[in-house]
């Protein structure tokens, strides 16, 4: 079919304005963000005011409350619990790490954490000397002989170079993971990782490792700080033989009770199908969990606010998502998908802010080509607000298994530089977010939602 | 003239390899800023190891000791001190501001510092009322009658809801820069203004000012802190006739003579052509110059070390220069004007870093069509660094006159939103400056540097 020129100036026109209209409603929805939201307040009170929140805890369970409240402050129509049984392990008192120093025999102490889901050592000290290794090639080349009863350390750098600190995460995170079970198959008493981050600071970072069911023996294991490392195997090149003495006091309790919290604005047209935001609302134990990932709680919940209290009623039913239980299990992620599946809820799209609360950097859509391409189109209008990119792939943890059902997902990419400064440490707290960055990248997130329920496919 | 097909094939595969090229080249000069550059360390040493260097300050003298020395160690060829008179302010024992506390009469303060430039209270205390204003309108219809023997205090606010910072700066800053002379015309005896930021803390924002000469009485004037301005605004509310008391103790001494740095590689083929990268060296005496500029002068200094320590011989000469007094004078920036005039010196372009060591954003030229042309060409080698955009106008304050002669001008922009957090206080520090956000920017103006010198017009 040919379309007329008259008809194809109308068809223009009619775009350039919408476009214009949309431009406005973007312009305002970000004036609401950096003047009226409740974003940063919110992240003070969650992050301040309770306790640290690792599943299980109950800090955990004052946050479940917490965000209940915040979401129905928020004009949530709706606030539900959803029930997940979430892992319980517990650091214990501070953890040691030391060696008698050679000059003053007085104790030389490193800065480590244990690693989330790590086991202790069970009230006593490991004593044994120290191999370092570079890569799990030089692992298995040093084998049984060579590793025997000895603490493994992997000083493995977080690579400077790369540009995307994501990618220097994932190629050192596997060390994390596996290292402690792939150490203790060559009879290793522990293992030490160095902490994920590229800058030189005493924070360990800590983080989830998983025991492979494969190897029998469960070794403690811990992460050393960047600077703790750099000393390590400095003192390794002087002495070989050196010995550290570390004291875990972490174990491992039993699962308990916790929830993903549920606030919905029902759509005005089509109820039953959900545009979706979520973060995640346990945190690691060590800092008070503000970019990791508070943050994305209170973007996600001020969607709601945003729509609510602008007086824009949306066409689909808006739900804002706290999930558990992100960092040590993904139980509140398999429950979401599971009352999904079983209800057969119909999402439009599923959102996720999990990589701090920083400037507006870009944005990942996975799912068919034709969502992808309708995203890509609004390029323009968020450009002004330092959306530098739409590509394809990437979103956050707790809505991955949603694809299995065809749901197309978003992950929301906010400028990484300083993420892993303060991932998973005690440095992780409310002072380190900056308020406009965290209202900026709330206002895209907010925008995008907005521009899916007004125009998406 | 036409080409046949079989040209532009040739043509569009050289041009692809071209692009290639520069890429990979830009990829190594980004290994060396994230790997090896001299940025970090240099700023925690000029900031830290000196003292606070306001032009005139022994702390100065020292900063361009340091920046020659510095400039030697990355490589340079020559270095040169231009000589320059600079104006000598010196702000005294700490500034005070105060009322008697209603309830329990002890001294209610604020957190108040002097502006650059102004005369101080002559070793007494100036008491009076104030009188709160939001505009020059305002205070025009107050008028001599209500503004007669006050304190006039500039409660405008740094609009939030402006996208940029700088935009917001610079729609405030006139009640900064103007406001004591246009209070001292109606017979006010000091002036007040609320700081140039939008975080909401205890530091005063300082910066220049300056006294109009039409105007007979130079008045003492101050900046008040965000959370002082809003205490003072709800005192006022409740008691209108509430009097402070101000004493400062800052006076304007005779001009010193003062130094830009300015260091050299010499071109290869075009010695007598220069491309130039600057940032200020001089500081406000509050903080320690971090962000603004110590970060503009380790990145500038470093473009000569990127050369020279990976063996790329440039052609043209390239020249890093540390300007003194850009922040309350300007008078480096002359003295380097008239320098290049009066040698005929020919500049291919002159970049400007003064906005903070915070990620790369984008990059403003202001120059002819055909070099910016040629600049946006280069948009895809350096989007994966975060170069978002590249547009037209903005540049630093020391370069400007420079396009009286031609000179093409590029400022640097980082990402805004941090750094009027920290601009001209006590809060910026050394440790507000991200180590991979000050490289990542730095590569990008070596970048820069590089593909003019290698492509350039």
């Amino acid at each position: 079919m040919k379309k007329s020129l008259a008809s194809l100036l109308i068809c223009g026109c009619l775009s350039v304005s919408a476009q214009n209209q949309d431009s406005l409603q973007l312009r305002k929805i970000f004036d609401y963000y950096l003047t009226q939201s409740k974003c940063y307040s919110n992240l003070e009170f969650l992050t301040t005011k309770i306790e640290t929140r690792l599943s299980g805890s109950p800090g955990a369970a004052k946050a479940v409350e917490w965000a209940k409240k915040a979401m129905y402050e928020a004009g949530a129509d709706t606030v539900y619990l959803q029930p997940c049984m979430v892992p319980h392990w517990v650091r214990g008192a501070k953890e040691a790490c030391y060696m008698p120093d050679p000059k003053t025999k007085k104790k030389l102490e490193y800065a480590i954490c244990a690693l989330g889901g790590s086991v202790g050592t069970e009230g006593k000290v490991v004593t044994a000397e120290v191999i370092e290794v570079k890569s799990f090639d030089e692992l298995d080349k040093l084998g049984t002989d060579k590793i025997k009863g000895k603490i493994v350390f992997y000083n493995v750098l977080f690579n400077p170079a790369n540009i995307s600190t994501g990618k220097s995460y994932g190629e050192a995170v596997k060390y994390r993971w596996m290292g402690p079970s792939r150490a203790a198959r060559y009879g290793a008493v522990a293992s030490i990782v160095r902490s994920m981050s590229s800058i030189n600071n005493d924070f360990p970072h800590t983080g989830s490792m998983g025991y492979d069911t494969s190897v029998k023996s469960k070794i403690p294991c811990c992460a050393i700080s960047f600077a703790g490392a750099d000393k390590l195997t400095a003192q390794l090149k002087t002495n070989p033989q050196l010995k550290l003495s570390l004291q875990l006091n972490c174990k491992i309790l039993a699962d308990e009770p916790s929830f993903n919290v549920v606030g919905e604005l029902k759509g005005s047209t089509e109820p039953n199908e959900i545009i979706m935001a979520g973060g995640h609302l346990d945190a690691w134990d060590l800092g008070q969990g503000a970019h990791d990932d508070g943050t994305g709680v209170v973007q996600s919940i001020e969607v709601l606010a945003m729509f609510k209290k602008n007086g824009i009623k949306p066409k689909h039913t808006i739900r804002a998502v706290a999930f558990m239980n992100e960092e040590n299990g993904g139980r509140g992620g398999m429950a979401y998908f599971e009352d999904t599946k079983k209800n057969k809820l119909k999402h439009i799209v599923a959102l996720e802010t999990d990589a701090g609360g920083f400037n507006p950097r870009g944005i990942a859509v996975d799912t068919t080509m034709g969502a992808f391409k309708i995203v890509s189109s609004w390029k323009n209008l968020l450009d002004p607000y330092f959306v530098q990119y739409i590509k394809k792939g990437g979103h956050g943890a707790d809505i991955e298994s949603l694809q299995e059902i065809g749901v197309p997902l978003i992950g929301f990419e906010p400028d990484g530089q300083r993420y892993f400064d303060y991932h998973h440490t005690a440095d992780d707290t409310f002072d380190k977010v900056n308020k406009r960055e965290l209202e900026l990248s709330a206002g895209v997130i907010a925008s995008i939602i907005y521009l899916i329920d007004t125009k998406g496919w």
